[in-house]
C-alpha cells in the first residue's frame, strides 16, 4: 500500500502485524501521490461513488497484470479522476473508503482461507465457538 | 445499526446523510448490547476472525428472514461467541471489522445500484469521469 500522507507509525504497526500472521502487506510512504500513479506500470482504478458500477468495470479487469485501487478522503483532486484508467463505484452513496477496498479486493481475489500464509508465527483453526491460535504466542 | 456505547453525534450524521440520499438506514442507540442479541428475532451472526470461513456459513443463512451482524472493537466479551448462532470469518488474519461488515453485507445483498432511493433528494448518475448529482443540492 502506498500511503499519501506517509505515516511511519502506522506503517510499523502493519509490520508487526505481517511479521507475526505472515504474508506480504508493506506500507510505503508517498510523499507526492501523483508519480505513484502516473508511473504505476498496470491498471489504475479508483474507487468512488461517482463513477461506472462494480459489475460494469470488473469484465475489463480480468486480463490485467497489475492493479492499483486508488481510495481518497473526503476530497479528492479532481485529476484523480482523469489519471485512472477507471472511475469505479461499489456503490453510489456515500460510504466509507475501507469498506469499498474490502468489497473491490474481494471481488478482485475472493475472500483469504484459513491456511497458514507462508512466513507466519501463527495461524488460525476456523472455530464454530471461541478461539484457536496456532503457532509462537510470542510474549503474550 | 445497533450502536453499543451509544454515539449520538454519529447517529445524527449518519441521519443527514439518509435525509440527503435516502434510505431506511438508522443508527439507534444500544445502553446495553446483550439484550439486542439475546432479543432478535432472527439469527445472530458475530463477525469474527476466529470463526468458520464465510463460504461455509453463508449457504445455510439463504433462508434466514432477518439477520443481525454483529461486529465488535479490539476485545470482544467472549460470551458473544455463545450468544450468536454463527462465528463467521471474512478472512482468518486480523483486519478491519468495517471491511468485514462491507464483504458479509455483499455477499448477503450484492452492491447497490445506481437507482435513486426513494425518498431521496438527490443521486448519482455513474459517469466514466468526474462527477454527476442529480436533484436538490440543499444548501450547496
Amino acid at each position: 500500500m502506498f500511503l499519501h500522507p506517509p505515516d511511519p507509525e502506522l506503517a510499523r504497526r502493519v509490520a508487526a502485524v505481517v511479521d507475526r500472521w505472515g504474508g506480504t502487506f508493506e506500507v510505503l510512504p508517498a510523499e507526492e501521490w501523483r508519480p505513484t500513479v502516473k508511473g504505476f506500470d498496470g491498471v489504475v482504478v479508483h474507487l468512488t461513488m461517482y463513477g461506472l458500477p462494480l459489475d460494469r468495470v470488473l469484465p475489463r479487469l480480468t486480463r490485467a497484470r497489475r492493479i492499483l485501487l486508488v481510495v481518497g478522503g473526503a476530497k479528492v483532486p479532481p485529476d484523480l479522476y482523469r489519471l485512472a484508467q477507471y472511475n469505479m463505484a461499489v456503490g453510489h452513496q456515500p460510504h466509507s473508503e475501507v469498506a469499498a477496498l474490502a468489497v473491490a479486493l474481494e471481488r478482485l481475489l475472493g475472500v483469504p482461507g484459513p491456511l497458514a500464509i507462508p512466513g507466519a508465527k501463527q495461524h488460525l483453526l476456523p472455530r464454530a465457538r471461541g478461539k484457536r491460535v496456532v503457532g509462537d504466542r510470542g510474549g503474550r
